[in-house]
This record gives structure tokens, sequence and C-alpha cells, in this order.
């Protein structure tokens, strides 16, 4: 059963107000970091899983990207990327990523920006994008980070009575699988694996590590949103390149 | 400074008690793992980094290396190591590991266990054992899990009033640097690092990643130390194979 959270009315509204205010941890800690990892879009196909709204497809174009593919499983996002993001040169594909079949195209890069902590079969994602990638193809994703989906009860910091933060709570770090939260909405569901299982991941498939980052927030997002700072304490996401072997 | 608290009388005394004894992390979680990732010992010429009583280089000899060169800071050390685990094609030297010279020495592997922790200039280190290592040369290392050593004020599992491990205490993640420690003795010095710097140093060392282990205990070590469940909660180490690209 693949997860689509993005089509409930509630949580559309509410992420898509979110996400519109430019201040989140998406403009200040991940996107910088997934953008510092190309290299360059010039003259590049690429294939974003879990394209959203498609800004960040209109961007490559921006960018001069020869074409770009975006697939989403909510067709309120789709919908909202034909308004907002079209351009001659932009496929968008309201799909889930599972279920992607383009058996005769092949792609310079594959991004994928949040999406990969909803998929249950890793491995298989993994063959999918390494099918669909030319020779020298770069694979970047950013993903929720181990550290903080770990926990089964509930992810959090640990505060004193005034509020303040002490600590954040780790646990049950090797229990991969299955993680239900609360985010605007009830029982949206993440899949926490460990470090090492998304780094041999790749590697089994076929890849070849070349950055992890585990962002921090650039200058502006310290000012604009200041509890932004604890990501300092501990890391929300984490982002890796990696290239066919 | 290179610190040598091995040489200090009351933690060699307490920490060869514990080495011999046999019931400890390193018996059933950190030493399966780093012997899991050698492919093979035969014939290959081993510099082992923090050899301590030179026990592992007596098991690569035993596992038909063809010699061994153990490297330890402290002399307490290599002199049980002269001792207990002399063998003709096994050479022991007492130096600080950030002092080794060797100009026209290279190896087939370099093993460093639980060491690199207590380096200071990792990339320095990396250049070190990057130009010790024959072409397609291996480094498999083991060293605390960043998960443990993040936090400055007391990397510990927070309990309840009966003494159950509740989760543990994460903090400070990004703040690279030097950890005081009690472990036997006082200001213990370890150096935090993120797993991410851990990963891009080697690769910018000219590494390629193959594999990396955040170890559980072996079934036996359940039976034998109970509390060694928590490893499953949380990684106590983290164990990488590199290769020379």
């Amino acid at each position: 059963m693949k997860q689509n959270i993005y089509d409930n009315p509630t949580f559309f509204e509410k992420y898509s107000s979110l996400r519109n205010s430019g201040v989140t941890y998406n403009d200040f800690v991940e996107q910088p970091a997934i953008k510092s990892l190309i290299s360059s879009l010039k003259g590049k196909s690429v294939l974003d899983l879990g394209c959203g709204d498609g800004r960040f497809a209109k961007y490559c174009i921006d960018n001069v990207a020869t074409n770009v593919v975006g697939v989403d499983i909510s067709s309120k996002m789709i919908e909202q990327a034909q308004v907002e993001n079209m351009h001659e040169n932009i496929k968008y594909l309201c799909m889930p990523i599972e279920d992607l079949d383009l058996p005769n195209e092949k792609y310079d890069l594959i991004i994928s920006s949040l999406a990969i902590h909803y998929i249950e079969d890793y491995p298989a994602l993994l063959k999918k994008v390494y099918a669909l990638l030319h020779n020298k193809g770069e694979f970047i994703f950013s993903m929720e980070h181990p550290i903080v989906t770990a926990r089964k009860e509930m992810n959090n910091w640990v505060k004193d009575d005034d509020g303040n933060r002490l600590h954040w709570a780790l646990d049950d770090y090797h229990e991969e699988g299955k993680r239900e939260q609360q985010w605007y909405i009830n029982g949206v569901i993440k899949y926490h694996r460990s470090v090492s299982t998304l780094i041999n991941g790749l590697i089994e498939a076929g890849f070849t590590i070349e950055k992890i980052i585990e962002p921090q927030s650039i200058p502006v997002g310290i000012q604009q949103m200041p509890k932004i700072i604890n990501e300092k304490r501990r890391p929300s996401f984490i982002v890796f390149k990696a290239k066919l072997r």
C-alpha cells in the first residue's frame, strides 16, 4: 500500500501553506544541501522522484537542464505543478514512485527530495534508479536522518519544565521499518533505516558513494527561524550523492 | 600532545583485566564486525594501528598473513605484545600512530581497532594510511560511533528511578572535536566527528567506501553479557571498510 498523505485535504492545505511561506527547513537546510551536490544541470536530463509542486523541476530548467520528468503520487501536487511550474521541457507523471516503469528512458541525474523515507522497499527502489541512469549518472537524494526516525515511541527533544531542550531522545536504532508519526494529520508512515543500511544498499546496488551531507542551516535561516540552530545539535536530514559505478 | 592513557598503571591494569576476561564489547560486538570485513589474510602484509597487546597481529599470522607490523603508543602494551604474541613475522613498534614514518613500506591491509577516535587530525591520518597502502589495498577500522561521542555533557542512557533505560541522550552532533570522558581514569580524551565527516574524509583522501557496519552483538554475547542487547537501541561502534581508488 503506497502512502498518499499529500492528497489528504487537511495535510495538503497545511503543507502547501508552509512550503509557500519560504520559511522552512526545506528552504534553509535541505534544499541548499541538495543543490550544493549538483555539479551542473546544463544539458542534463533529470528525473525528480517525489516532485511535489514542481518547483525543483522548474529550478532545473532555469539552470538549463534539457528536460525534466517529475513524478509524484499526489494528484493535488501534480495539479499544482501543472499550474505553477509548467514548461514545455517538463513532463509530470502522477503515480507512486514504486510503480514507475520507464523501460526505454535514461537520465543523467535522478533527484529525490525527502521522499525516500516513505518508500518501504529501499533495495527495489535502488534497482529501479540504477536502471534509469546513464553510465556515470548521478543519484542525489535527501531523507529524514536515521537519528530522527529511529525512536518508535516518539521522536523528540527532551525538555525541562521551562521548555528548554535538554537533549534529543534516541532509541530503537537497529529496529528498522515502519514508524507512525503525527505531522499535521495522524498516521503518517515513514520507514526507518540505519545509516549503514542506506549506504550499503547503494554500494550493493552498484553505486559509488561520492559525498554525504548532514546539513545545517544556511545563515539566513538562523535569522528567520531561530529554532533552526538546533540542527547543530542533531541533524534532521541526510543527503547522499552516489554515482553509477 | 598524543594521548597515552594505556601507560597509566591504573588504567592499564583495569583495561588488561577486562580484555583478558573474554567478556567484552570487543569480543562480542567490535571484533566480529572487523573480522567479517576482511576478505582474506592469506599472503597479506598487514599494518595494525593501535595494536595493543598484539592479539590481532597474532590472529593475522594464524590466518596465514605473510607479515604484520603492530604500532602502539603504549610501552606497557608493546611489552605485553612482545611476551604474549611474539612471532618471527610480527614486528612491534612503540610510537604514536601520528608519528609513524615508514617511507619505503607498503601494506595490503591496514587495520585499526578502536584507536582512531583518539587521533586529533583525521585527514592527516588518512593521508598517511593512503601512502602506506598498495594499489587496491584495504583500510578497515572501527571507532566509537558518533552517536555515542556526540554529547559534550555526558554520553549516557537516561534512566527512570528503577534504573531502566528510557532512551539515549544525544546532543552536540555537529560540534566536532575534543570530548573528555571518564573511563577507569579521569580525562580520557576522544575526538568526536560526524558520520559525514568520517565518510567524506575517506573519499577526499582517495578511498572508495566498500561497506559500513554499525555492529550489534553476536548471539553468545547476549547470553554472557545481557546488557549488550542495548546495542540494538543505539550503536556503540562504527566500522568502515575502504579501498584505495
